[in-house]
């Protein structure tokens, strides 16, 4: 059976589909999900599932994994061990695997990865020293175990390479700025790329006719301004770390903040390595900030429960992150010109908490937003992709449409790879595997 | 003569204006007019200018200073030998002088200067390092120098005292926050103070029922959302690098972003002093980014005149700048629930750039925002405070109103001190000057 692997590496963590799919398939098919969690703080957790036709899910295995599994790698390792054992996927033919890689710098598409691309993105780990290295680790790792399939890396930056250059360019030196690539990247582009497709499609309009805000809540959390299908803004930056906060992230502070908080924001953190150089500054706003920093816990449900029990840090906590989506939602509107097919909340928080949807969309009126507070209460128990969360009706006109997006970045990158020629067709006799497999040895 | 003197002390220059008045009165009368300018590259330039009743100036001088003249205490003492000098001003009185301090921490009013408030604003120079020093060295020259003044520090921060809190709060740690004085502040506020004023008494509206968006936009920039004649929210932060870019200011940028600028980042730059720490990251976000670092001139007139002419880094500098402040817009739009009596410009180029204005207000047509381009370009030519630029109509609807206000934060301070029965009432048989002299000996 040919196959297509998505791997979606996480700072802890490692989610993996496999779709049984094919060149130009329209509907590439989920046959299992696996994920390794708590990588960071082991034992490590391991889920297995068989997805049938149906997508009901059957052989679910959930369990614990020995402490020596405590990296990337090792637990990639243990997957496809489990895989090649698997009595239900006999001849297993993985083709290509997909990897999330989430700094891009300035590829605008896809790669496939060879020496180069791979040199070129391990270059950019020191713009996203926490970000991108986990990737990373996983592509040597299939280059290593799965040395038939042809490796292709998904950036989360390219869906953001058509922001215009006032919004992509910081007011300093355009010199040092060009020759260390500081500029507003963005990310969470393969989970835009994945919102956009469905709500258009829900919409039933064409993509490059749709004009959307859509809102990335999860631990990470970022808002992108779509206007006819194409990127124009986007709330975070240089790395993830710029715009919202997050359950560990700080969002957007005074530049100059971090040096009243330390005197050795410089100094290199302990979790640098001779490879990746990471700043105190950089522990603390990317680690040590955010809803955990303020509460105690990362869990966003958690700061929003005991908010409502009356605990008044939390209230405080979830009140900061309305206040500064609400921001960015007013920003994005007027850079939309109005023009907005829907405002979509997706990512873990966006697409299970109700109640931050709604404590957003109610300081979002005077632009026309109401929810309809049963279907937003219910918008969880509903299967499809997108669903829609407003009111018919606010006052005399009609309301903004909100929806709701499951969005998956592990199925955008398969539907992306199987359409893509450059993947899968041969050239002058030999097909583009071939020739990166070359130039990878 | 019983007088007042206003002090608006700058990082290289003083602006000096003398009110002729007293206790209650309900219109000061300036009587005099002087800058020192160019204080870090001298000669410095200085300029007095008598102005009578009606407002006409006379006397005007403007002259070059010998080169010893280089600090603030200096010029100063130069500043107050002309006035004492001067044939136009026998039996001149000074009874009070107000001081423009920039950063206030968490005084929410003016404060009368003693021996605790002058440690209290020191102990903040931290916290502002750039931009308390050149107040606080006034602040000791007038208590040697005008030994009988009262003294009273007017802060930026105050005005946005009524910020709310989830507005004023980073996504960081609570404690740290506290002990470490690190909130949202907010800037500018003696200058909202006035705009809000003044633009309330052109609207005929009580200043608590009045709302607006103020730009205030020179080469240090920022906006204020002002809801019923209060702060609640603004685009500066802890310190006045937040928000919107500047001259020489970076403004928004990656918090992680000096880092990639320099390994050093942390470093005490040469700047320095005993008193005054600033790491070299602050230099660098504060003097040198902004249009100066893109297009090599503070004078944001002539990056448009040379836009115009085809420059696209300059260009591209003023879209940077327009792009940021149109993001604020929106965001403070939705803040306001888009109830928003007046959009006021005002700032040495909010004031004087119908083009910035014009570019800003185009983008902001999706909230039934339009100029009228006459009135637009010639609002410097009208001699009121406040002068109208908007449309009448825009389509079917009234047009939003947009004004551009001449902010005086001299005028500001003055007026708001001659209200201020503190400062001149006695108290158990003392006046507030006799207690607080006392206690500054």
């Amino acid at each position: 059976m040919p196959a297509v692997l998505s791997v979606n590496a996480g700072s802890s963590s490692i989610k993996l589909s496999l779709y049984d799919t094919h060149y130009n398939d329209k509907s590439p098919t989920l046959i299992l999900e696996s994920s390794i969690s708590n990588l960071t703080a082991p034992p490590a957790k391991f889920t297995y599932t068989h997805t049938d036709k149906n997508n009901t899910k059957h052989n679910i295995s959930s369990k614990e994994l020995p402490n020596d599994i405590a990296d990337h790698s090792s637990a990639f390792s243990h997957f496809l061990h489990h895989l090649s054992t698997d009595p239900d996927l006999p001849n297993l033919n993985i083709t290509h695997t997909v990897h999330r890689v989430v700094h891009g710098g300035n590829f605008p598409t896809s790669q496939p990865l060879s020496k180069s691309t791979i040199a070129e993105i391990t270059s950019l780990t020191d713009l996203a020293p926490l970000h991108n290295s986990p990737a990373l680790s996983l592509v040597h790792s299939t280059l290593d175990q799965l040395s038939e399939s042809l490796n292709v890396a998904y950036f989360d930056t390219s869906f953001h390479a058509t922001i215009p250059k006032a919004a992509q360019t910081y007011a300093l030196s355009p010199d040092l700025a060009e020759k260390k690539g500081i500029r507003r990247y963005g990310f969470h582009g393969i989970s835009y790329a994945y919102i956009l497709r469905r709500v258009a499609s829900y919409l039933s309009k064409p993509i490059d006719a749709t004009s959307i805000i859509a809102l990335h809540l999860g631990s990470g959390a970022s808002i992108a301004a779509i206007k006819d299908g194409k990127s124009i803004d986007t709330s975070m930056g240089l790395t993830p770390l710029e715009g919202l906060p997050g359950a560990t992230r700080s969002g957007l502070v005074d530049p100059s903040l971090v040096f009243h908080y330390t005197s050795k924001a410089s100094n290199l953190s302990r979790e640098s390595t001779k490879e990746m150089h990471i700043s105190k500054a950089e522990m603390i706003l990317n680690k040590e900030a955010g809803w955990k920093s303020m509460t105690g816990t990362t869990n966003f449900r958690e700061v929003l429960k005991r908010a409502a029990e009356g605990d008044e840090t939390c209230a405080l906590a979830a009140e900061v992150f309305v206040d500064r989506i609400v921001g960015f939602m007013g920003s994005y509107w007027v850079k939309l010109g109005g023009e907005v097919d829907a405002i979509v909340f997706s990512g873990g928080i966006g697409e299970k908490s109700d109640e931050l949807r709604l404590m957003v969309c109610e300081k979002l009126a005077c632009l026309g937003v109401r929810l309809d507070e049963r279907a937003n209460r219910r918008a969880a128990e509903n299967d499809n992709a997108v669903v829609a969360i407003s009111s018919e009706r606010v006052s005399d006109r009609e309301s903004v449409k909100v929806l709701v997006c499951r969005t998956d970045e592990q199925h955008e990158m398969v539907w992306e790879c199987v359409k893509d020629e450059r993947y899968w067709k041969e050239v002058g006799g030999k097909t583009v595997k071939d020739v990166k497999m070359e130039e990878a040895k």
